[in-house]
């Protein structure tokens, strides 16, 4: 595999100005391109720029509005549901957190369910916003149907990320951020691309019978929940995610188990809806809600520190805490820069030929 | 195994009157048995009646107060924390949860987190009291340390619970209840009471290698987090087990990670306390804070039909909505009665005996 290196400023500026083509408010693009790019600088390489081609073609579709209207549409005083108006969930998310923020400043907690909205980025970027405040940040999402409930085999749920991030004191915060899947996509992809057999346990074919074929998913296979099998818990993973699918989209009206439509443009959205778009759902609490912040961050990072020092298994593998290895890619991505595979380099220009905006090099 | 079947009635009075021999007010051991029959009603043996002596030997050993003043010591309009006094969790989660809908009701979301407390009996009781009230329950507890985190050879989390319920319309409430391990302890009990070896996957041993054993606990194994293996996804379980602890004891105040008290009376304490007691962390949000509760109960029938009709690998096995078999068992034992193992009807006779209460049988 080939990588070019870029600084996070000219993917940035980049991304900004794709999404500047596609009829985003200046606002709109620098907010965008600053999810993709957290992702990407926190070592997550399937959700940051790579993915960005596949917003512009929802566009082209008008299956994504630039120009989105973004309103509560509900509300109580900690309570509120988001229309998304089938804009990115790259800015309809950090609207419905900063609204969920802007609550819990006053009445220590606030809740904010979103329907009619698209794919956003890391689930980990809209809780570390509220992480910055001093608040415990919430985040899930639902997503297109590739997870197949225990005993089923069919493809019902999303793999339908949770993530719970807490401020630590000297440590960098707690963040929990995982797909309720065995195994993430992106991991199958590299099997696929390499063509090897996966584990068992992370998919089953068309019957619903395991399988260790990577490209089983073509052939109307389905990922497995967290679990992998009955067991093992899979209905534990099946229940997370089913949690995920009832709080983002049957609780503010968006689209739901195997009706929500497709990230990818050359699938069609189902044509009997059950509501609009994708659904999230962020939350936000004060941490001084409940105790002084300090001492909070003080206990975390007693937490912190008791577990990096377990006793290990692999003298070479030592415990790492939620969120650690990705707060380490930031601090080394934003000084010696982000690699890019070639292929995502090249896609990415192409794109920017296509739109009339500059390409990376 | 010899089973004796008894009337809800029968246990409910027996053991309120051991409840009341302990000393707990009338309110309280009203409470705690409702809590304790929930379960067995609910067909969650390891955490009903059966579990009654447990609670009693931690009573003489003073580490649970039955007169308890379970008081609010930091709170917001929709945030609180909750001193239990080293009261039973039973009555101390209650209190926590009511305040919660309490909170709910006037402000959308009520969030509480409790120290000082001990073992709350089954999460799903607690959320199921917001669920009476239209509003989703949430509801969890962290637990005596015997969850090994991903890649270390130590105890370091409880099963950590965590439950999210929801009222449906025409259907029972979906109600996900699990713990964050792979397999329960429960389990693992069944296969050493029949010396049967387990599935790879539940424990390892004190090396942290993989084990068979069911006994491998007594030797000073570990459960392994939901997931099993990192290939699986165990840092996942792991990171839940985190989120439980963290919002369960690191908010509140309780002892987290390996200080947690066990719930076993002939285990002391760590003497190196980070907290009081064990933790819980109890919410609830108004379903008409986000939608028309009619219209959010339309939809999670929807939701649940799709289910339930999902095509299957096993004609014999329909997909299971989170909660369903509960519920059956809920409305066959109330009407059929609840069966006991022998050995935990002797337990209990002796138990009343000991305390000069009245017998079972």
């Amino acid at each position: 595999m080939i990588f070019q290196t870029f600084t996070e400023q000219q993917l940035r500026s980049f991304t900004e100005a794709v999404f500047l083509k596609m009829g985003c408010s200046d606002t709109h693009a620098r907010l965008a391109a600053d999810v993709l790019l957290k992702s990407d600088l926190r070592g997550i390489d399937s959700h940051g720029v790579a993915r960005l081609s596949g917003y512009v073609r929802l566009w082209e579709k008008k299956r994504i509005n630039s120009r989105p209207d973004i309103k509560i549409v509900h509300q109580t005083a900690t309570t509120a549901t988001v229309d998304g108006d089938a804009g990115l969930g790259l800015v309809v998310a950090p609207f419905a957190m900063e609204l969920a923020i802007e609550k819990a400043k006053v009445y220590g907690s606030g809740w904010v369910s979103v329907r009619n909205s698209n794919h956003f980025g890391i689930a980990g970027y809209h809780s570390l916003m509220a992480v910055e405040n001093d608040m415990i940040g919430i985040s899930m999402t639902n997503a297109s149907p590739l997870v197949a409930p225990t005993y089923s085999s069919e493809r019902l749920l999303g793999t339908n990320p949770m993530c719970y991030a807490f401020p630590a004191g000297a440590y960098p915060p707690v963040v929990v951020d995982m797909a309720t899947a065995a195994a993430a996509n992106g991991k199958l992809e590299i099997a696929q691309r390499a063509d090897l057999p996966i584990p068992e346990g992370w998919v089953q074919n068309k019957q619903g019978h395991s399988s260790t074929n990577a490209h089983e998913l073509k052939n109307g296979g389905s990922l497995l929940p967290l679990g992998s099998d009955k067991d093992h818990g899979s209905h534990k993973g099946y229940g997370l995610g089913a949690t995920v699918d009832i709080l983002s989209a049957v609780l503010s009206g968006a689209n739901y188990g195997p009706w929500v439509p497709p990230f990818v443009a050359f699938l069609e959205p189902p044509s009997d809806p059950v509501g609009e778009g994708i659904g999230h759902f962020l939350g936000a609490m004060r941490v001084d809600g409940f105790r002084p912040a300090a001492e909070f961050k003080t206990h975390l990072d007693n937490w912190i520190a008791r577990f990096k020092s377990s006793g290990t298994i692999d003298p070479s593998k030592k415990v790492i805490i939620p969120g650690e290895p990705e707060y380490l890619s930031e601090q080394q991505r934003r000084e010696k820069g982000i690699p890019l595979i070639d292929a995502v380099v090249k896609d990415l220009n192409e794109l920017a030929q296509k739109l009339g905006s500059h390409t990376l090099s």
